[in-house]
């Protein structure tokens, strides 16, 4: 995964096709024909560009942000396609939309990324077909997970955003710290609507976040049927050992016990003795 | 329904547990009988409290509101509820909490009621027992609302902050006003999800919001399973002439039509096409 707004985040001004075109090429050169998701500019809210006059905003989480800005500034949106897809010539580049809320905005993305590969056509560039997909962060997105299936060949949860939502607590604010519980129940009903529709549908779903990095989600996650996760890399022993720490089938059971289960603390419980369980020499996530 | 809070909003500050059964007492005699239900403070957000030091939040709409406010300030909330416990002698109270969003704040909210209950018995008053309810607004609840069902006498849907929290748009935004949708798909399913829930644990279920009042929303919501709508006392005529229009057959095809679209604007479209079928004379929600 390439979170595309890295390239200007610390730059003063949106960079230019050519010179995304340059980023992106670079990127997808080192991959080696391995695969890479590129995602579409994710600003706004926490994430604010210097020098461009968004209006400021009551609830920016709430706001125009991501798939929002850029649906709004199609000339900026255009340029990034150019060059995501001009770059998709020299390896294996997917495209993901973040903040996706209705299936009308994806559709709406989807189109201009066809009239874009259109014009990059008539220029005489012959493109591939790029896979799409995008994140399931907004619990609307979620609840639509078969209607937005149907138009992905791939979807992926941002669980840290999915679960700020759900709850209605601003994963930032330090105050409301206690009530941000990844473990709330309809949290994980929600990921077993998302995999099961995807699974139904035939295309991969991944899992990103910070539950994605926690070795206690493992089993929990495998269970809902999850079968891609999204993981730093400094993670990456940790979380391959709670792996192979656990079965499909146990995993299927503590999924199964945990759905069965009425508050975050429950499950939250649950998943540590689990754990403590599987991997009990662990001792960083192990208290 | 009283909404408890237009009590000090002109305030500039808490008013006693005196004050506000003195308030709640004339309220409830006012009724003459007549069932009143009593929602506690819904403050913070756009709601705030003059000299009252709440931190600035960056997401007030994701932060410290309503039961969340009163279950971190115990003394305000107890002092609430005393008034309130003390005016239902005086009437037919229920009591409602707004902003629920998992089952623990609603144990947490029952277990301080029962303590003031005791409280105020020890006291030497001799108390009825008392309906609760909470509101369904955020979409954790929602899609919990058969854990909820269980513990409370009745539910309501808060349809404007659960639209909101679904699709992630901030209701007060004009920027985003294009994406506040109260038909997306989403928003029906979790309504169908929450009536479903009421109805199969025969407690009864209102909806509140904008959309109660908007006649074009009657028959999709009778058509869902709702009995029972929150009306501002101008729009009681129009929603009750749109009632008057409809049967509860078609209502029913009606809802199975709209669940089964895929976008909010063939939502908005099937139901102004089927208003203006069953109320053609009506110029101000036919255009």
């Amino acid at each position: 995964l390439f979170r595309s707004e890295h390239v200007f985040m610390s730059n003063d001004r949106f960079p230019t096709e050519e010179e995304q075109f340059e980023i992106y090429r670079g990127i997808v050169e080192r991959m080696n024909g391995l695969p890479i998701v590129i995602r579409t500019f994710d600003i706004g809210a926490d994430k604010q560009i210097a020098n461009h006059n968004l209006p400021k905003e009551i609830n920016p989480y709430l706001g125009c942000r991501a798939i929002r800005f850029l649906l709004r500034e199609p000339s900026i949106f255009r340029a990034q396609l150019r060059a995501i897809l001009r770059a998709s010539l020299f390896g294996n580049v997917s495209l993901m939309f973040p903040m996706i809320s209705s299936l009308s905005e994806l559709l709406e993305a989807k189109a201009l990324v066809k009239e874009t590969r259109k014009e990059l056509e008539s220029e005489g560039l012959k493109l591939e077909p790029m896979r799409i997909g995008c994140m399931i962060e907004v619990p609307s997105a979620a609840l639509i997970s078969d209607l937005l299936a149907k138009e992905c060949d791939f979807l992926s949860i941002g669980t840290n955003d999915l679960v700020q939502y759900a709850l209605a607590v601003d994963r930032d604010n330090h105050m409301m710290s206690s009530l941000y519980s990844p473990t709330h129940p309809s949290v994980l009903r929600l990921i077993k609507i998302i995999v099961t529709e995807a699974n139904r549908h035939g295309i991969p779903v991944t899992v990103c976040g910070e539950i994605a990095s926690d070795p206690r989600f493992t089993p929990l996650l495998l269970g809902l049927g999850v079968h891609e996760l999204s993981v730093a890399a400094r993670y990456i022993p940790i979380v391959k050992n709670a792996i192979r720490n656990t079965s499909i089938v146990a995993a299927s059971l503590l999924a199964d016990k945990a759905m069965s289960l009425s508050t975050a603390d429950e499950i939250d419980q649950l998943l540590n003795e689990e754990y403590k369980h599987n991997v009990p020499e662990d001792c960083i996530y192990n208290f």
